[in-house]
C-alpha cells in the first residue's frame, strides 16, 4: 500500500514537473527581450528597472491581496457562465471604409475591430476557444463569434494592449499574420512576435506617451495599471499599454486592463475629451483589487475621460475571475446612468455604425 | 433609331424567352408526377381532381384579390427588411436524444429542427441564400442560419410541408440526401425528389389524414389551405400539407402555409390539445387573404388547436409579401396575449428546451 502511494505521488510529481519544464517551452509562451532590447527600453521606459516595468502611483506592487470578502456591490447572483449561448450577429463591416467613417465590431472579451481613418485596426484579437498556452486546457471561452479570421477583411494595424493570453493569443496571431500590414505593441511584446516569425519589419514597439503616425492617423501609446507574462516565472519582462487613436475627425481611448488608478486624468489633461472610450470592465475582484477596474470604476474613468460614447469591454467571453458573466454590465450600466453617460452595447459580433450610438443600446444579455 | 428600339425589343423578348422556356429544365424546378402516380392519388386524395389538387371548404378557388386596400391592422411601419442584421444564437442541439426528451431549433422561416421521440426532425429545410429556382436572383434571405448543414446531426426523419421554393429548396435537399434517413412529403412532391436522385425507398409521399409511424412516432398528415408549385405553369399538381406528430409524451402540430380555414377545428376534433403548435404567421397579405393566415387568425388557429405552447414560424428571413418584417410578430403576440397564449420566441438558431417554455420569451425583435 506504502509503495503505491508512493508510486501514484511520483507519477504526479513527475506529470507536474514535466508539465512545468517543457510548458515554457511550447511556442505559444513566446520569447523574451534580449539584453539590447533591454537597454533600449531604459531610455524609453520610466517605469522599466532593467529587467521589469512597474506600475507608477502604487504605493504597493504586490498584486494579490488576503481576503475572505465578497465584493459588496456585485448586482447578479448568476453562475459565471450564462447557461445559455448568448445572442450574437453577424458582422457588416464597410467594404472601403472612407477616412470619415467610424464603425465597431465587438468579437467579445477585448477583441475589436474598428474602421476609422479608413482603415481596419484590431485590437487584442482572441479567437481560440481557449486562453491559455495550450488548446487543450485552460478557461473556455462562453461565446462564439460569428465569423472566423479568415472571413475577416485586411488588417491594417494590428494593436496589442499587453501579453496575458486573453489579449496576444498564439494562434490568432499566427492565421493573422499574412493578412496585417503592421503591428503595434507594448515594449518587449515584440519579442513574442518575432518568435513567432512575424516579420520585424511590420512591428513597432511602444513605451508610454510615444506616439506614431500611420498614414495621418496619431497613435499615442498611454499608461495603464496592470501587469504581465505567460509563465508562472519571469512576469513583468514586457510593458502593458491603453491607447489613444486620432485623426481630424475624432479621437478614441483604448483602456487596455487597467485598475483605477490617476493615468486616466492625466490623459484626460493631454488629450481633452474622448468621442470613444472602450472601457476594461469585467475580471474585476477583491483580492486583486488593483488591477482591474470594478465596474464602478470602469464607469467613472469614462467620464473622467470626457468619453462621448462609452462602451464596458473585456466580458462576454472568459471567465478569468469570481463574478456572475453580466454582473459587470449591470453594474456598469448602473453607474453609467448615474454619471449620464452614452453607453452603447451593440450585440457580440454586430458591427456598429458610431454615427448612430443610439442604435446599439439593446440590453441583450437581459434575456438569459 | 426604330431599328435600335426594334434591336433592344427583339433582344429583350429574346432574353426573357429564353429563361421563359430554359427555366423548367433547370433541376431546382423539380419533377412532374406520372400517370400512374395521379391514378394513385385519385384513390388517396378526395381534393385531387387527375390533375390537381384542391382546397376544401373555400368557395372561391382563385388566389389572388384586386385591391388598393392596406392591411388596416398593420402594427408596424418599419421597412421589408430589417435595416440591420438580426440577433442569432448557436444551436445546442442534444447529442443522443431520448424519447422524453423535446427541443426545438428554428433556422427563420419555417425550417426547424425538432428532437422528439429520440428522433431528429427537419422541417421545409431552406439553407441557401435565396429562394429560387437559380442562386442568381429571387428573394434574399435577411438572415443567416449559425451552422451549415455540414454541421446539422444526421437526420432521422425530413418532413416536408409543400413545394414551395421558399419551403422545398435544391440545393438543401442535395446536401442533406446522405445524411438523411427517411423523407415525408405531400402527394406528389416526390417527383420532385427522384428528379433530384433521392433514392426512392427513403421518401413516402402522403395524403391528408393518412398516417405513419416510425419507430413509435405517429405522423398524421392534416389538412392546409394553401397551392403549390414551382413554376409559372403547372400548378397545384402537387399537395399541401400540416402534420400531426404524436408518441406518448405529446402531440405537436405543424401549420405548413395555410390560411384560415375550418381544418384547424377539425384537426382539433380528432386529436385534442396539442402541446406544441407552430403557426405559420408571415407573407399574409389583403390580396391573397386565403391562402396565408394574418397574423390575428395565426394566433386564433393555435388557440382553436388548444396549443399549450404556440410559435409564429414563417418568417424573420425572406420578405415575400409587401410587410414589414416585424408585422407579423408583434401581431401575433398582441393577439396571443388577448387569447392567453403561451407564446415563445427563441431566438433564430438557438435550441430550446421545451420543457422550460418560459426560457423562451426575449422579445429580441423589439432591439432593431
Amino acid at each position: 500500500m506504502k509503495i503505491t502511494i508512493f508510486s501514484i505521488l511520483s507519477a504526479l510529481i513527475f506529470v507536474f514537473g514535466a508539465l512545468a519544464f517543457s510548458v515554457p517551452f511550447l511556442p505559444a509562451v513566446g520569447g523574451k527581450p534580449s539584453k539590447a532590447d533591454k537597454k533600449n527600453y531604459l531610455l524609453r521606459a520610466k517605469n522599466f528597472d532593467g529587467e521589469k516595468f512597474h506600475n507608477l502611483n502604487l504605493e504597493n506592487e504586490s498584486i494579490m491581496v488576503k481576503t475572505k470578502d465578497i465584493d459588496p456591490k456585485r448586482l447578479s447572483n448568476k453562475p459565471e457562465k450564462p447557461q445559455s449561448s448568448l445572442p450574437v450577429k453577424f458582422p457588416g463591416f464597410i467594404e472601403n471604409p472612407k477616412n470619415e467613417d467610424f464603425t465597431l465590431t465587438w468579437f467579445g472579451h477585448s477583441t475589436l475591430l474598428i474602421q476609422m481613418h479608413g482603415m481596419n485596426i484590431l485590437f487584442d484579437p482572441v479567437f481560440s476557444k481557449r486562453t491559455s498556452p495550450v488548446s487543450w486546457i485552460g478557461p473556455k471561452r462562453f461565446s462564439s463569434p460569428t465569423v472566423k479570421i479568415s472571413e475577416l477583411p485586411k488588417i491594417d494595424i494590428l494593436i496589442l494592449t499587453h501579453d496575458h493570453y486573453d489579449h496576444l493569443d498564439y494562434e490568432s496571431i499566427k492565421k493573422l499574420s499574412s493578412k496585417t500590414t503592421r503591428f503595434i505593441v507594448p515594449l518587449g511584446v515584440e519579442a513574442h512576435l518575432k518568435k513567432w516569425k512575424i516579420p520585424e519589419e511590420k512591428i513597432t514597439n511602444m513605451a508610454w506617451w510615444e506616439e506614431i503616425n500611420i498614414n495621418g492617423l496619431a497613435i499615442t501609446t498611454t499608461p495603464a495599471q496592470h501587469f504581465s507574462g505567460r509563465w508562472i516565472t519571469g512576469g513583468n519582462a514586457t510593458l502593458w499599454n491603453s491607447y489613444v487613436l486620432k485623426d481630424e475627425f475624432r479621437q478614441i481611448f483604448e483602456s487596455g486592463d487597467s485598475g483605477f488608478g490617476k493615468h486616466f486624468e492625466e490623459i484626460h489633461g493631454r488629450f481633452g475629451d474622448m468621442d470613444l472610450a472602450l472601457m476594461e470592465c469585467g475580471q474585476y475582484n477583491v483580492r486583486w483589487p488593483t488591477i482591474h477596474s470594478f465596474p464602478e470604476e470602469s464607469a467613472q474613468e469614462a467620464a473622467i475621460l470626457g468619453a462621448k460614447i462609452a462602451m464596458p469591454i473585456h466580458w462576454g467571453a472568459f471567465v478569468l475571475s469570481t463574478n456572475a458573466w453580466d454582473d459587470s454590465i449591470l453594474r456598469f450600466k448602473k453607474t453609467a446612468k448615474e454619471l449620464n453617460l452614452n453607453m452603447i452595447t451593440p450585440y457580440l459580433c454586430e458591427t456598429a455604425d458610431l454615427a448612430k450610438p443610439e442604435d446599439y443600446k439593446a440590453e441583450w444579455w437581459k434575456w438569459l
